[in-house]
């Protein structure tokens, strides 16, 4: 950490702060890669794509589910890398592709996943920070992240480029002009969701507990957002969908339980208001980042003048500043959370 | 509630306690309609298998997923319903089957996912407990869970029925004498872990959190723990893998944290063990469920004699007594959590 200006200023704020800038190279120099995975998936014509990561990468994982399913209709069946590592016993991957997710590409069991789909003689691709990384070195096409070392354990640039890479191949997957300006518009979007004032949400959080609540695109954004307090504020955070919140963990929502919204516009915005309704009447503590709604203390807006696709970066990243502010709040340094190494070498 | 004996007894107890009664007759009348549905499988070799269910469904969909994909090495992908329904964009389903599990059939979001599939003409199967429902109706194959109507609002019959049938419907595909018998052992294992004493672990947690971890198979088990003491203590619990714990969830871990462990044998214990001495070291403070492990207050041991794959049966059922124990020691009935109806229509 160091101090600047009267404030603190460590080494994730720093990375929050640069991701304008590392999603515009991404921009500039990222393309040539997808349009190759692009043009080796329209080839193969898979009946599945098998998505494996872990950690942040998961989430951006689960991202990809919603991207690639709704808009481009390719199935998509997150990998349980156990089956392939601690079992012994991976699944047959006739038909499908596989795509692996890292950002150090150093955790064995996600490179295990991604050197079986070779080994069965199918389609494997990596998205990845370091490409000289075993899981670089195992994949037919590496879509590098891009994002310069990340320094600080919560990852954050490489999360937010990670998702713009995942919309990029959306897009040369099944190219449409108006979404590729939408992708063009993401680093402004992040820029307005860092001007947002997003830090002031930690200011509605007391206790050890969060529940975050999305919808949809919106359900990868609240697993980052609960791994981000989590890392570093040592909450226990819970992220669900509004359908799995209703289906159980409601019952658990009394006022000393924050529950962030996040409510990008779409179809989901519906859903995610009929919730909140119910959530407002049975008195319970609201937080809310929001693409539409009126700001207020709890309230964050981030215009993003996106397709709700795109939404989860620049919420993503409003996500950061909040966790980032909740840390500082109670005094811990973000950028080594205890018990976390920077590469987790799970098996 | 009634009053019996001096104890409380309510519905979901006497639910918990039916589920030897429950499991063997399904032994005893579930296998034409797994074998039907095996036979429609073997027909198709689907490159995939999607499994679409919310709430505890969704964790017996989590079952299916290790099982399927270890045991009978088809890939499996979790749904997302919301894909079908709010996004009206369903994935197409090409060289994929469809599996949809529920117990009351009743949830417009599960159902539309299987007429999709029919619509698509793709074979869809149903693991249902009311055949006559929507999704019964849906289904080309039902598969019945055949627990008799359940009157607690947190499932408990109905979800080790439907992983009974799981587990039977895996060994119609690939047979094997050995998996066969250890089916046929499941109501006595189950039965053992009514009477292994589990519910004293409710004494090891106090506050309003509680982490359950398991790997591999036990995962379903600790998603199906955790959604028990939110919906009849209202507690946050956050359940995880030992892997996704170690990439960020661990930092949450302090003296006040109740980390309940499943440990079942098989090559996930290794994993599980390394993780239990960290914690021990960090001075968490752990529960344990287990097959092999010395019995104490907070270490509840239950006798399987099962193979790994059908351990997370009985582990659920210890799981149960447990969350029931926790409810009355509270003063709270576990047959109504506030919030909650025993059909949850989510779309």
């Amino acid at each position: 950490m160091k101090v600047s200006g009267g404030g603190v200023v460590n080494v994730f704020l720093e990375e929050i702060r640069s991701q304008p800038e590392v999603l515009a190279r991404r921009l500039d120099q990222g393309w040539a890669a997808v349009e190759e995975v692009a043009a080796r998936l329209r080839r193969e014509r898979p009946a599945a794509l098998m998505v494996a990561a872990r950690g942040s990468s998961d989430h951006a994982a689960t991202y990809a589910k919603y991207l690639f399913e709704i808009r481009n209709r390719i199935p998509v069946a997150l990998a349980a890398p156990s089956a392939f590592t601690v079992y012994g016993s991976p699944p047959r991957l006739a038909g499908l592709a596989m795509l692996a997710i890292s950002q150090s590409g150093a955790s064995p069991d996600v490179a295990a996943v991604a050197e079986e789909a070779r080994r069965q003689g199918r389609p494997a691709f990596a998205l990845v920070n370091d490409a000289r990384s075993r899981l670089g070195r195992a994949a037919e096409v590496v879509i590098p992240m891009g994002a310069g070392r990340e320094r600080s354990v919560p990852a954050s640039k490489t999360y937010t480029s990670s998702l713009l890479c995942l919309a990029m191949l959306s897009c040369a997957l099944d190219p449409d002009p108006a979404f590729r300006a939408a992708i063009e518009a993401v680093p402004a979007a992040v820029a307005e969701a860092l001007a947002s004032g997003a830090s002031r949400l930690a200011d509605g959080v007391e206790g050890r507990r969060l529940a975050v609540i999305g919808r949809g695109y919106q359900l990868a954004t609240a697993q980052e957002v609960a791994l981000k307090v989590t890392e570093t504020s040592y909450l226990l955070a819970e992220a669900r969908s509004v359908a799995d919140f209703m289906h159980g963990p409601i019952a658990a929502v009394d006022p000393d339980l924050p529950v962030l919204l996040l409510e990008a516009g779409g179809p989901a915005l519906a859903d995610m208001r009929r919730l909140e309704r119910r959530l407002e009447s049975e008195g319970a503590c609201l937080l809310r980042i929001g693409d539409t709604l009126r700001p207020d203390a709890r309230s964050v807006r981030v215009r993003t003048g996106l397709p709700e696709s795109l939404t989860p970066i620049p919420f993503a990243a409003a996500g950061q500043l909040f966790a980032h502010a909740l840390a500082a709040r109670r005094g811990l340094d973000p950028d080594r959370p205890r018990g976390l190494r920077k590469i987790t070498e799970t098996t």
